[in-house]
Order: C-alpha cells, then structure tokens, then sequence
C-alpha cells in the first residue's frame, strides 16, 4: 500500500505520478468503506480525492494555507494530514469529525460546515499575512454548491481586489446538493463548454486571473496547474471540472443520492428505498403536496437542501413550476419568499434550523417589518448530538426576539396539520412552524384551535402546585414529569402545552398564581434568548417560582444526547430532584 | 410651476420633456429645502431625480412594481406619488418616512431601509405574478453601493434564472456612502469606460440581457431606454451612470459628505466642521488612531459605513493599508476579521448596531464557533426615535445568546478604554464591545480591572432590600433611581455596574440574596432575549422578585424617545411606583 509510506503530506511530495495514482485510488476506498459503515459525504470527496493529493504534492501546508469550504470536502485531506487512522482502522472511524477542525491538526485552518465561508476566511488570512510582511500562499477551496451564498460572493468580490496572493479554486462538479441554481452555473457551464476560454467570464469580471482545468481528476494535471499558480501576487481563479461521486457507481450515477449516505447504502438498489411515512416529515410533505396540487398559487421553496425535506426528483417534478430551489442563498429565500407573500402567492418556506441561523436580517427588515404573510417550516430544530458546525437548537433563540413573527410548535400530528393549515390560509403574520422532531405522536382527534388568537396556551390536565409547561417535542417529556411527580411526590401538576413559542399567554400564566407555587418550563433549544425565559420573566415580580429547562449557551460536538440530557437536567427524576427542592 | 400640474405619476405621462426638465428641477429643489431643514439623504435621491420622473413616465404604478433599493433613494418617487406635501410645505416634513412604506402609498412595495434587498423582492414579485398568469413589469431599483451585499448577489444569480420579465436598474452614480471597494465596482467601471461595450460583464456572464446609458441624468434618454426595456420577457439590466448628488455644488464636489446631510449644511465650507471630541465615540476613535499608530497588525475594518465611524477621508489616508472597507458586505467583514485575528494579526471590526443584524450566522459560525480573539465594536446600539428600518434595539438579543463572544458595555471613558485595551490585547475570546450612546461620562478615575475574569459585576454602591443592575449606558439612570428611592421610600439601594452582557455574576447574585428582595435590571434595548432575563432566570428558583426594564419587542416608527421611555417605564417615577407595589 502506498498509503502505508504517507505519514503526513510531506510524504506525498516525493511520490511518481504513478504512485499518487495509487494513492488515490486506496484513499478513495477508504473513504467508501468508512462513509458506508458510518455514514457521511460521499460524493464531494470522492471527487476531491486527486485535487487534494495534488494540492499537498505542490504546496506546503501548514505554510501555505488551505481553507476548505464546504469543508465535508476535506476527507482526503484529513487522509493526509496525519489522520489516516481515522480512515483505516473501522474502531476509529468516529475519532475525527467529517469537517476541518483546527483542534485535530495544524492543517485545519478554520472550524467551519456552513457554505460559502471560505474565500472571506481566505481574504483574512491572506490580508494577515501581508500585515505582517510574511510570504506563503493562501488556497480556498470552494464549490459542490456553495458559490452561490452571499458569503461567498461578498468574498468574490473583495478577493478580487486585494492585490496580493490569493488561491481560489472552484471545484465545479456540475452539483450542489442538488442540481445547482442560478446565474453564475450556467457561467460555469459555457465556461466549461469552451474549456475556460468564452469571454463571458465571471471571475475575469471580477478582476481575477482566471485558469481553466477540464481533467479535475488527473492528477498529473491538477499538478501543472497548481504549480502555474503558486506564489503568484495577484487574485487568482482556478477553475476545475470534477467528477461528484467518482469512482462508486452509484454516487456518480446518482449524485443527488451519493451526496450525503447513510450507512450501508452505497451498493443499492435505490429505487428500494423508501422514507419513512409515519413520522413528522411524512405529513408535512403530504400537507406540502396537497396545497401544490390544489391550489395553483402555491410555492414551495427551499435553498439548496431539497433532500431535508424530502422533496425528492419526482416530487420536485411534480411541484412543476411551483416550486423553486434558489440554490445555497438563504438570505434571497427569505426576501423571495417574503415578496411572493405580499404578492399574493402562497409560498411555504423550508429551512433546517441551523441554516435559518444565516437570515436574521432578512428575517428582521424584509419579512417581518413588512408582517408578509409568510410560511416557514423550520427542520430538525432541538438539542442533537451533531457536530458543532450543524447544530439546530438555536433557532428559537434566535428567530423568536424578532417582532411580528409569529412561531409555533405542535405537539401533535393533528396540531400540526391545524398549525400548518393556519400558516398557509392567513393573511395577517409572518408564521412559522418547527416541525418536531420527535416521534410521531397523534391522538386521532382533529385540532379545530384558532390559531389566530394569538398566545393562547392549551391546558391539557388541570392540578396544582406545580405547573409544567411544555413546549412542542419536549411537551411529551412534560407529560413524563407529571406522571412522574405524582408517582413520587403525589402532585397533580398542572399540564400546558404552549403551542405558541413567540407569546406569553398573560391570562392564563396570572390565573396560576392562585394555586400553583412552581412553574416548570421545557424546551428542545438553547435556554438563553429562548421561550422559558419570557415566562420566567412574567413572573418576576410574583412569588412564583420558574425553573426552566433546555440547553446552555454553548457549541457541543458530537456529544451523545443522554449525556447532553443529563447535564441539562431534561430527566424527570432531576426536575422531580428539583422540584422537591423548592418545596422543602 | 409645472409641479402644480402633477398630482401623481398619471399626470407624468403627459408632460413634455421640457416639463419633465422643469419637474426634475422643482423637485430638486424641494428635496434639497427639505434635506437642508431637517436632515436626510441628499446626494443619493438628488442624483436619482430624472431617473425616477423617466420611469414613472414609461411605466405604470402601482400596476408595474417599483421596488427601490437602497429605499434612501425614493423622495422624487415620494414626490410624484402624491405625497408632494410633504416636500412642498415645511409643515409636513416630517410627514412621510425617508424610505418607501407600503403604509403611505400603494406605489411603495415594501417597507426596506437595510440595502441589497430589492432584487431578491423583486424576484418574489415577479414569479408571483407568473404563477398567478398576470402581466406587468416588475422593476427592482438598486445602486449607491448596496449591490455588494450578499443578499443582492444571492438575488442577482436567482433572478437571472427566472425567465421571465424582471427589470433590474443599477444607479451607478460611482459611489457607495464612500468610495466603493470590490470587483464588480471595477467591472462598472470598465463598463462605464467603454459605454457598456466590454466583454468581460458581469451581468452577462450572470445571463441578463444588458443595456447601458452614460446619460442618467437626461430625460428624455432614460425614456428612450426605459421604454426598450419596457415589457420584454427576460432578465434585463439596465445599467445608468448618474451623478451622485447632482444640482447641489456641495454634494456635488463631496459625495461622501453630501450622502446624508445635516439641517444647514448644504451651503457651507465643510474644513469648518468638526466633530465633537467630547463623547463616547471621539474615545472610541482616539483610541484606534493610537493603534493603528503604534502596532503595524493592527487593522480597522468596517463595510461601507466610515462616517458612522467618523473615519473620514483623512483618517483612512492615515491608516492605510491597515484598513479595510468592505463596501456593504457585513458577513464578509466578520468572516474577514475573524480570519485576520485567528493570523495574528490585530483587526478592530466596527459596526453599527442595526447593521450587525446581518451577520448572526458568521457571528455563530465563522467567529464564535472558532473562537478568533476579534474586537468588535458596535456603534449607536439603544432605543430610538429613528425610522423602523435603522432601530438599533436589537443587537443585544442578536447577538448576546451566540455561545463563546463576550459582550461588554461600559458606563465611563476610563471603563470604555480599559474594556478596549483588554479586547485589543487579549488572545482567547471574540470580544465586542458596545460604545454608549449617551453622554461622556468620566470620572477620572483609571480602570485597572482584569476584564479576562468574565462576568464579575462591579458593586458601585452597598444597599439593602432593592439591587439595581444597570446595564452600560442605563447605569446613569440606575444612579437615579437609586437616589430617588432613596428620596422617596427610604431605601438604600444597591448599584451594580455589571460590565459583561454575556454573562451571569452568579456569586454576586447569590450574595444579594440575604439581604435584598428585589433586584431591578436596566438595559438600553429589548428585554426579550436580552440581558435582563438572563438574571430574572437565575433568580427563578428564589424569592428574589426582580423588575426587567427595556424595550418591548416591537418595530418602532419614528417614536419619540420620551414616549418610549415612558411606554417602557423607563423613568424613576415609574420604577419607584414598581417597587413600591412590590414592597406593600
């Protein structure tokens, strides 16, 4: 094995074309097998595989600095990088993250898994370096999609003029997550269509040098390219055609597919493959579908991750012209979106909470100062054993202090359906919904609420002495408690399911000073700038006591969920701890 | 006058040119009166008068949709739209908003004041009327530098692909609020150089269709060009060199100075001026200048706002090449900064409070995710009697909840110094720092406090029963509150100075337990997610009763600051009132 004589990069430099071939090829099984046992980028890396081999030949990291973006484009690199056990040995698949992480290695330059982040963080770097009179070259690797993000093209634009040395590489493998979206890919594709030489050249616009390699998987290539542009001092451009998914049938034949797979998918059938159809997702997409198929002014958007939400090839086909994927650009589908509602079209938004976190402003000035009508449907949102680049539970914090959105969370399919029913038929707020990401839980009972009177919390079993409010998902560990309390305690809480994240319902929350002495709140999200602060707040001029419960201001990695459970106290036996603390 | 002829945009389409010649000068005027008695944005609206009176003579509003971006740039649209009162009559100055607001007139579409939005709302606009098979043109209006913006590139690339009837105008009057800084500003050039004849164009590379006019402040071409473009079925831009501040000798010869003028400044010798080096923000820019002096890696970044900064012409000549503009790319001068501190090299980022709203994600990710020992500091953050769209109430509960940054606010000059030299010096945090809005306040005395122990409050005054917690620039109204209670109800209150807005002083809250019952929190923006609620919760499972003052969650609209003060009981008489409820 040739990879038994690369310890780290330096090594790669003294191998033959032939061997870095090798190379390739055995780091590339590598990387098949362990993202088929654990899951993981599959596409993007295995096109990235001789780039990156030749990107170590030709510059001297950690002097010369790369800044990968997104950076679940690293595998190889981390392969080369001195972390290749993490790769051959299956006991240390989970040892190093599937992003750049600068606590694993010098290498890594930035923490990073949100797109479009790496030319700024290069222009950074590179305006640091020249500050301090120092020489080295400065690479941003972008592309599988994430050119097209505001970051990303603010970046572009002040590269262009920084007069110093500045790498960019575009790795255009014809894919985002999806098929990619807008303007500057069909750029990209006369651009490869005349082998970089059309004159309408976007980088050149720009002001960039500007090269152009077809064989993006050639090593020998990829080689003399790179090396054309080391130590140059002016913004350059380098543009390379790579193949998503190569050298696995199924990820090049498919790439929407292999883009991220799931354990023990890499040698199927896809067409066996079915998503589940009894959880939340299922009958969001099945409300999704209903209103497309019934009501020609429907729109279902999304930026650039169809596949969060199940919008499938089939199902994007049917959505026809009612559907519309603006690519990596979050930030335009929330101001799109926000117009198609003033504009009397019926647009449902779809976002993962972590990418939300990318729209504050356009949240703030172009949909809810403007109260469009709007509705969002936010994904996966709640406290995960992720990695820390793709957390999801600070998006109530941060989307639930703008004024006029109007936020909910169900507890319920049935509330769900009813939520969603609200959100899609008024006309009065901005309205969004976070789809639970729990289990499906559904009491065959249709919800006729009137989510319209706003901040009205339901009250789903009356006691006293304590109150246990529940939001959404965690509205079910309410229920836990309760049976709990009076398991242990003998009390008979009082049981709210709040329904509403952005309103405190003053009348009823009043009503409990007259027999209740505690109130328990609990939230699946951060507890700084969250839901149970607001009630905490309302009664701070009461004797009641509030102890509220979801997670800490702070960026966990992979943590499993018990152990994040148990630090944040989200057990019953704990809150009962709790509890019986205060009534002592 | 021919503006007597002209009740609205109707009574446009049948001037002559020489009428509409006429019209542009009569407006110019007003806008000019109107700006020069009560403040507002000159050179941008006086270089887009023929333009407006151009389009409202080809197109038809509201049935076409105008969409002005930035909105700054709408007063001859105000004009012409049946609000001219408020031009003509300095009784009605204050009338009407300086942005486009749907609340006035059905010809404002949206309710903007943030740049870079119009292109993504036009977008919306226009794939609404397509799903809705309506016809009408749908033009968005975008220069004075709000096209680098990451959402407008976003809106660029997505709304090349629409296929449909979309207008996108470009104000190229060659500047932002300063010069303009980045690629595609060069490419403008280019264009402008060769009157719209170059290849290399961005837009056509984006796929728009491409028109240019050199002549942008002459009617009767815009007309001309206007109506080329008028009902076609593709993306087009139509890309006009106007003069910023044109009509105006002041405005003319300083772009800079004339963007946004003062009452009475429109005719005077501008050397005269000089800014106040008595407040809050003279030390702030002291205190960068002695940086820049003596430390060669120390950078000063802002994007595209250097008088908010009063770094004026001079100043940027003195700093060099060790500043930064970004041009109005917020997200890219976060990542940027990050990137630099994470180099070593020694950036101070400066933004204004409501402009930081649009970086929450590379706040989170970019910056805090990664830890890089950034300072920051943020300008004008507090409640105020401004339009909707500039309120700068919400950067504390933006901002303040994103785990790692440390977000200080300082009472005194020597505090604000002290606090700038930790942040400037210190290697292990991103570090912001909120520069006070009010008076200087200065006691003379240095602080020697060691600002790397987070989150320990400063007890300035030993009571009992009441604690008040006064946050930044409401500590001086915690001092007044403490002497009127002290006036009024006998009690000894104690003051607390608590210096970090990102952390809880769980020590000091503890202690105040023995011997107080109430503890007041003062913060100069909004309670929800905000300082104050952080202390309510740390208290939620005490008899601590605790009274939160700040701003409600809601988009003010030109509010009086004494109303608000007085809505949010932001005044002694009332909090006394509060307390003495509490204590019966």
């Amino acid at each position: 094995m040739i990879l038994d004589k690369v310890e780290n990069q330096k090594d790669v430099k003294s191998l033959s074309i032939e061997e870095m071939e090798a190379l390739a090829q055995e780091s590339r099984k590598l990387i098949i097998d362990k993202v088929n046992t654990i899951s993981g980028h599959m596409g993007p890396n295995l096109g990235m595989v001789e780039m990156t081999i030749a990107l170590h030949n030709v510059f001297n990291s950690p002097t010369d600095k790369f800044i990968f973006d997104v950076s679940h484009q690293c595998y190889t690199h981390k392969i080369i990088t001195g972390r290749k056990d993490g790769y051959l040995n299956p006991e240390n698949y989970f040892k190093y993250t599937g992003y750049t992480a600068p606590e694993e290695c010098k290498d890594d330059l930035f923490k990073v898994g949100h797109t479009s982040t790496s030319v700024s963080l290069a222009c950074g770097v590179a305006k640091a370096r020249d500050l301090k009179g120092e020489k080295y070259n400065v690479i941003a690797i972008i592309g599988d999609g994430s050119l097209s993000g505001g970051e990303a093209l603010e970046g572009l634009n002040n590269a262009a003029v920084l007069n110093s040395n500045i790498i960019i590489i575009i790795n255009d493998n014809e894919m985002s997550i999806a098929e990619n979206h807008g303007g500057l890919y069909d750029n990209l594709k006369t651009l490869r269509d005349t082998n970089g030489q059309a004159e309408c050249n976007l980088f050149k616009a720009l002001g960039f040098e500007y090269l152009y390699l077809e064989e993006g998987n050639n090593v020998e290539r990829l080689i003399e390219t790179f090396k054309k542009v080391k130590d140059t001092n002016c913004p350059t451009v380098v543009h390379i055609h790579t193949l998503k998914g190569k050298g696995l049938e199924l990820a090049e034949k498919n790439k929407e597919f292999g883009h991220y797979m799931m354990p023990n998918t890499a040698y199927i059938d896809i067409k066996t493959l079915k998503n589940p159809d009894d959880d939340f997702q299922a009958v969001t997409l099945d409300f999704i579908r209903e209103k497309v198929k019934t009501d020609k002014n429907a729109i279902v958007v999304n930026a650039g991750t169809p596949g969060v939400f199940r919008f499938s090839k089939d199902i994007r086909e049917e959505f026809g012209k009612q559907y519309t994927d603006v690519g990596i650009a979050e930030e335009h589908a929330v101001a799109y979106s926000s117009a198609l509602a003033k504009s009397g079209a019926k647009p449902i938004l779809n976002v993962m909470s972590s990418f939300i976190q990318r729209t504050y402003d356009q949240l703030s000035q172009d949909l809810c100062l403007n109260n469009s009508p709007l509705m969002i449907l936010i994904y996966w949102g709640g406290i995960s054993g992720a990695d820390a680049t793709h957390l999801c539970t600070f998006d109530i914090s941060m989307m639930s202090n703008i004024p006029n959105l109007v936020y909910l969370e169900p507890t319920t399919k049935e509330e769900h359906i009813a939520m969603m029913e609200y959100a899609y038929n008024q006309n009065e707020h901005p309205v969004a919904i976070r789809v639970p990401s729990c289990e499906l839980v559904s009491d065959g009972i249709k919800d006729d609420t009137d989510y319209s009177i706003l901040n009205k919390y339901k009250v789903t079993q009356k006691g006293q002495k304590v109150s246990i409010i529940g939001l959404g998902s965690f509205y079910h560990l309410g229920v836990e408690v309760a049976k709990y309390l009076k398991q242990e305690l003998n009390i008979d809480a009082t049981l709210i399911n709040p329904r509403f994240i952005t309103g405190v319902d003053k009348e009823l929350l009043d009503s409990l000073k007259s027999n209740h002495d505690i109130v328990i709140t609990l939230e699946n999200g951060e507890l700084n700038g969250g839901f149970g602060e607001k009630i905490t707040r309302f009664y701070g001029n009461s004797d009641m006591k509030v102890l509220n419960y979801g997670s800490f201001k702070e960026f966990t990695d992979r943590v499993p969920l018990d152990v994040l459970f148990e630090r944040y106290r989200l057990k019953k036996e704990l809150i009962k701890q709790d509890v019986e603390r205060l009534i002592k």
